[in-house]
């Protein structure tokens, strides 16, 4: 990881004075690695003795730092909509354009690789993710969207993007099919439980306590599993609230706290977590095909850890 | 062509409904196909004969429309700046989003032509737009912006997409280096004339008619060679005018009038397009290294032909 850290570093730099600042306050500063980490540990799994994973993992983290900057805009746009202030304006300008940056230096990073197979599954990862907000952008505000569709979202959305990650790792090894299988599909489970544990603890989560993060998803009109789930149950009353605080945005500051009580009351917090602990298993099984070994402990932690966060 | 096309279309099909739509709109309806009408004719020139360069011609025209979009985002801030109708906020984040739905997808392609250094040339390409992008948006309302740092900008902006087109015909073909660096050289060269031209039309060009597209970069206070040679030679009280509508952007009806009238006063207009003709003919030039054929001849029309247009 130290490797990675070097290289998602140096690939930063620019001529263009702007662009290391801002990208470094995300791809520095900012994330907690857990996608290049899944690179870097499979890699390791399988024996894999080159150094093109060091690449490709920075290139993954890339790729996430470049969704988040495009993220900004297209949050931001939603939020404020009708009363964007200047500053706020052109900050997404710059965001799209280093966002853009960021994207074509990590297909350099992929071509430094050296794999084609890799670029192909990362290039068609980063053209599923657009995909996937794309669908999620259309799904805002909409309480008619059901828990299959919100999975097909957060598949494209999140779980592509891990699956990815950990599926490049087989391919530079050159490792059998089913290996390469096994571990697009922990990814993937892994990214559906890391995106569900994420909705959660945008409520909240397990602690009665909440964080200052709280409440985003609600006040941005998102959908999530927890409201998807609390709407399964909904009588006439709560489905009049849903409509009015999601699909209207007429939102007071006591709502959250109605929206929170709805939630419980339902165990739409405890279903996704619940949701949640299956996929890592998931995760957790894909691993059978994989040699056994420290580097395999790890990778087999990831998800137990990824769900603890919410508690 | 008529196979890029066919690759241009094919490659837009999506699940998510309302991307082949924008895609659509502005990929399959808009453009003048100048640039993949370099990778083509380069490669039938060197005499390649396999299909790379349709895949490759067809993902220089995805990023080409990727900036685009992007492009509407970034110009769009600038010009609206906090008064965002919610109509044109929703559609910006469309356009980030389906921009990186076609970025992805082009790198797709790229996989598919499976030249490693192409992929390299054109990913570079791309994070060099990126950088110029970035550069020119620092540049807006400046107006002690010198023809050097514009120049400079142009090339990194429009030129460097020009030149790539160019350069992985040769690297398909496998041809000597000295080719490849004369290709390189025909689309720089062919890119800053281009991007000149489309400078002196948005002033017009040097038709007494105005087109109802020009005076963009006017009203979003961009400074173009035009503006830029005006102010080399610019008295106080011009210079005074420059600074009120460019930098304050503070803009009368009038004003557009008064600021061709000072644009034709110094020539700028005339310099601007004799500038493209000098690249136009370097790029001419850079073909000397090229085997001579009918599609060399189609190549060398190209820079007069783009020079035609302002007139």
């Amino acid at each position: 990881m130290a490797a990675v850290e070097a290289v998602i570093e140096e690939r930063m730099a620019s001529a263009t004075h702007s662009i290391p600042q801002t990208a470094d306050y995300l791809v520095a500063a900012g994330g907690k690695r857990i996608r290049p980490l899944i690179t870097v540990t499979a890699a390791r799994m399988l024996g894999y003795e080159g150094a093109g994973h060091v690449s490709l993992a920075a290139a993954v983290e890339y790729i996430h730092s470049a969704t988040l900057l495009h993220d900004d805009v297209v949050d931001e746009s939603e939020l404020r909509r009708g009363k964007a202030p200047a500053n706020a304006v052109w900050g997404n300008a710059h965001s799209v354009l280093v966002g853009d940056f960021l994207f074509a230096r990590s297909f350099m990073m992929m071509v430094d690789a050296g794999s084609m197979d890799a670029l192909h599954v990362l290039s068609r990862a980063a053209s599923v993710i657009a995909e996937g907000e794309v669908r999620q952008l259309a799904a805002v505000r909409n309480i008619d969207i059901t828990r299959a569709e919100y999975m097909s979202i957060i598949d494209a959305k999140t779980a592509a993007l891990f699956s990815a990650a950990a599926q490049v790792a087989p391919i530079l090894h050159g490792s059998d099919k089913a290996v390469e299988d096994g571990l697009e599909t922990y990814g993937r489970e892994l990214g559906l439980a890391f995106q569900l544990v994420d909705d959660a603890l945008d409520y909240g989560g397990m602690a009665a306590e909440l964080g200052k993060n709280t409440g985003d998803d609600f006040r941005e009109g998102k959908i999530t599993l927890p409201v998807a789930l609390a709407l399964e149950s909904a009588d006439d009353t709560e489905r009049a609230f849903w409509k009015r605080v999601i699909s209207n945005g007429d939102q007071s500051d006591a709502d959250f706290d109605e929206a929170l009580a709805i939630l419980t009351k339902h165990g739409a917090l405890d279903a996704t977590l619940e949701a949640a602990r299956a996929h890592a298993a998931n995760a957790v099984n894909a691993l059978n095909v994989a040699p056994r070994n420290e580097w395999t402990e790890a990778l087999a932690a990831l998800p137990e850890f990824v769900v603890e966060r919410a508690y």
